[in-house]
């Protein structure tokens, strides 16, 4: 039902992009264009990795999550960073961690604990989590921050690939722990419902998947880099910072098909599942697209460290620290998601003020 | 015993207190006179809303507690407002913070320690505390601050007031959330020689409590506010800076009876109680006093921001950092209190010396 | 086997050391020797400990460990003060906390992790040590810092020393808790091997321990303190700022025997040993030598407040947050391991580059 409504949008969307910016309509009009695009595109993305990943078994199929699961935020971001809009890539990776965290995070706990008193995850996940989240949020984007004050411009960006590069291996690194060598660890959900395996059949073939993920790829790059240009008009006309538009709009829209779906699981109480998509996008970000964002902005004629505003540092890592205590029991219940939306909602609106 | 001595320093306290004013006593001396007197009334206003909260039953006592728990500590800061005296209101916001989970938390673990080799108390609680703390002194305090750095007065007070308003629906959903909705899971207390109940019976009927409670909140305000005036010649006299009168001695005066009764709880190894008190009393100052302050603000000439110095603000961090992982494991002992105690330490001699 | 390897080199570096010290070779082949020979002497420092800690009963075991386990950390320390290096003082201790936490205690996690699945260690020790890391790193670190911003020099050097002494204070505290009071507790290690207790025999007799100690504690000093006269060359020879040559160089230096004893007793699974060594080393450092090197610097010209610089004190930090949260449960695998690897690979670039 739902699907059928974000194919629908993409068959609306894809045309009226094309001929608006063609035809040079309105900004704003067109940047809601683009959103709703991306969004049902987005949407698509994840239903063909999907599918491709029943077929292909769990290991590839973990590596496809952890490439395409942020496929669009990736093209926002390059097509940003070829702009030279640097503070905004850093703006969206800033929104993408704590949206992740705190509205994802929050939806799913109090949209679930509204229906379930308590909902349990599996802790392990829970604690590796955790570890994962203080090494790149506290260490590796903290590090480069304070560092960068006594450091030449030169020195700060030779820090950033090296943290970049360090991120991306113990990325890997996670990956090979959580797949090969302590697979059952991670596997043994204790809610047996969960256990993806044998009875789950893809929704598409292996070809047609492959065939749909490389043109919403492609089309969501084309509707991405569209986008990036409308920023600045959307900015002047509602009065949004370059950084609100980051951090809040750009955050939303790229992640807002794996919104739905986290607060979906959590109302069937599949919390392992909406957990790992709240958190497992947020490491996603913080190990493997912005690294991978400052080493790709080596190609372009602005090169971007991995040094944030402080409010962006700032918010991440109390985004981090609350996560954290409040997941790390493997239990969840409504007020634990309001008190993470609450959070959300006090960050949003200082960067609407800032 | 000790309930007779604070009813006979109120006795001798109040008149001195009305006369010594009207007559210009001098400062220091009729400091000490209101310090004591507000104590003592502290001590009778905490019996009456005890006393009550048995007759009212669980939940309409659990709102009074939250209200007239910190109903001497409003009265100062009210009309420490009033006067225009913000970093003392901050300074003194900050004092309560760590003073009851440093102070009386470590005198607590310290003295029951000395008792009992190990205490247990409510792990629940100690994980939703932990939390709550997290948000509102790490997320709900930090965020003004860090935020305003960049911003205009006039853009900082509204994210002060965005972030009053959430801490306080965020308070009263804790309230619905421990009474009402997981009422059971904070209640089945493993020691079960603490629950209050049916056997309880209350100290005053429910008229007599009532009318005390409105006399002694009222004589409490008429102090306060002398006790306020006398701040300037107090701190000339002894070499005191006004951030340390707030932190130190309004945090101490304005929390006493608490202080003692919760260290008397920890010694008659009723832990969860005495966790309660330094730990609730912390985030009824974070989450309901200080937003009221921000908002009550706007009725007086200078508007209050939440915005603490950073001594104030990494005092409480620290604080809370160290509370957290030392009560995490619903445990306690001698050493415990020790540590806790220890950090107060430290930080009384920054605030003296700054 | 390896132990008479650290004899050879002490043999062989002690009259090199003497030599080359009064024949002025040159300083960066000096910078060599020395620091071969203060890792050989380490070792032997710590086996004669360790005998005269078995002799001597588990109580003056624990005193002897905690006093000449940074004997040569000591050493360095005290001749770098007396020549005025208060910046590489500090450098080297935070070099000795992020080095313990992240170097040793990833090691030990890492090369034992490839050998057992998953390792486990005594979760009371891993709560305790949490809480003492929190206070000493996190309260008694920072607040002199934060603090220091707005106070006089004399100031900042008054809360220095009041910070020290409560931080041996309850260094000592500890030491009573872990050996008397709560001594069971840290003892019923679940793992029966791990047992130090009676069929433990001594490497040497006493008297043959305490002249050992003596003669390689007084060697250390000398060779220490030409070592400290070499570091000016060095850095210009190399690059290396003094930051780096403290933080990274020193650190190894003065802890080398320390981090192949930890990684020993990883891959042979007694991991309540490497933890304690890497943590308990940590612990030493930041509530000892740290303290005790301000106390005695005010025997010097130059006095050391307990003031690190921004760098140094949030990789302190967040080594501290990365450490106990991958180890409060008790529990560790490669991946862990590599993690605080990353950790100190990420800072070691970072002081590399300042």
């Amino acid at each position: 039902m739902m699907n059928k409504v974000f194919i629908g949008l993409a068959v609306i969307g894809i045309p009226i992009s094309v001929i608006g910016a063609l035809m040079h309509w309105p900004s704003v009009f067109m940047f809601i264009v683009y959103c709703v695009t991306i969004i049902a595109l987005a949407s698509i993305i994840g239903r063909a990795t999907e599918s491709l990943a029943i077929v292909m078994g769990p290991r590839i199929g973990g590596l496809l999550n952890a490439t395409f699961g942020n496929a669009v935020e990736l093209m926002i971001s390059i097509f940003s960073l070829k702009a030279g809009l640097i503070s905004i890539v850093l703006a969206s990776l800033t929104g993408s961690v704590i949206g992740n965290l705190l509205l994802v995070g929050g939806l799913s706990f109090f949209i679930g604990g509204l229906k379930f008193k308590r909902q349990k995850f599996n802790i392990h996940d829970s604690r590796l989590n955790a570890g994962l989240l203080i090494f790149s949020v506290i260490v590796a984007f903290v590090i480069p921050e304070v560092f960068s004050d006594t450091m030449t411009n030169h020195e700060t960006m030779i820090l950033s690939i090296g943290a970049s590069i360090i991120l991306i291996l113990l990325y890997i690194a996670t990956l090979l722990f959580k797949l090969v060598t302590h697979r059952g660890v991670f596997q043994n959900s204790e809610e047996g419902g969960e256990t993806k395996g044998a009875e789950e059949t893809p929704e598409w073939g292996k070809w047609t998947a492959v065939i749909i993920l490389a043109i919403a790829t492609i089309t969501v790059a084309y509707v991405s880099e569209n986008l990036v240009h409308t920023f600045n008009a959307v900015g002047e006309a509602f009065g949004f910072s370059e950084l609100f538009i980051g951090v809040i709009i750009v955050a939303i829209v790229g992640n807002a098909a794996e919104h739905a779906s986290a607060v979906i699981m959590a109302y069937k109480d599949k919390m392992n599942v909406a957990v790992e998509i709240a958190v497992g996008s947020t490491l996603q970000v913080a190990m493997f697209v912005a690294p991978i964002l400052v080493l790709l902005s080596l190609l372009f004629a602005t090169n971007m460290p991995l040094v944030f505003t402080w409010p962006e540092l700032i918010s991440m890592i109390t985004a981090v620290f609350l996560l954290i205590i409040i997941s790390i029991d493997g239990e969840s219940n409504w007020f634990e998601g309001l008190a993470l939306l609450s959070a959300y909602l006090i960050m949003g609106i200082g960067f609407y003020l800032l």
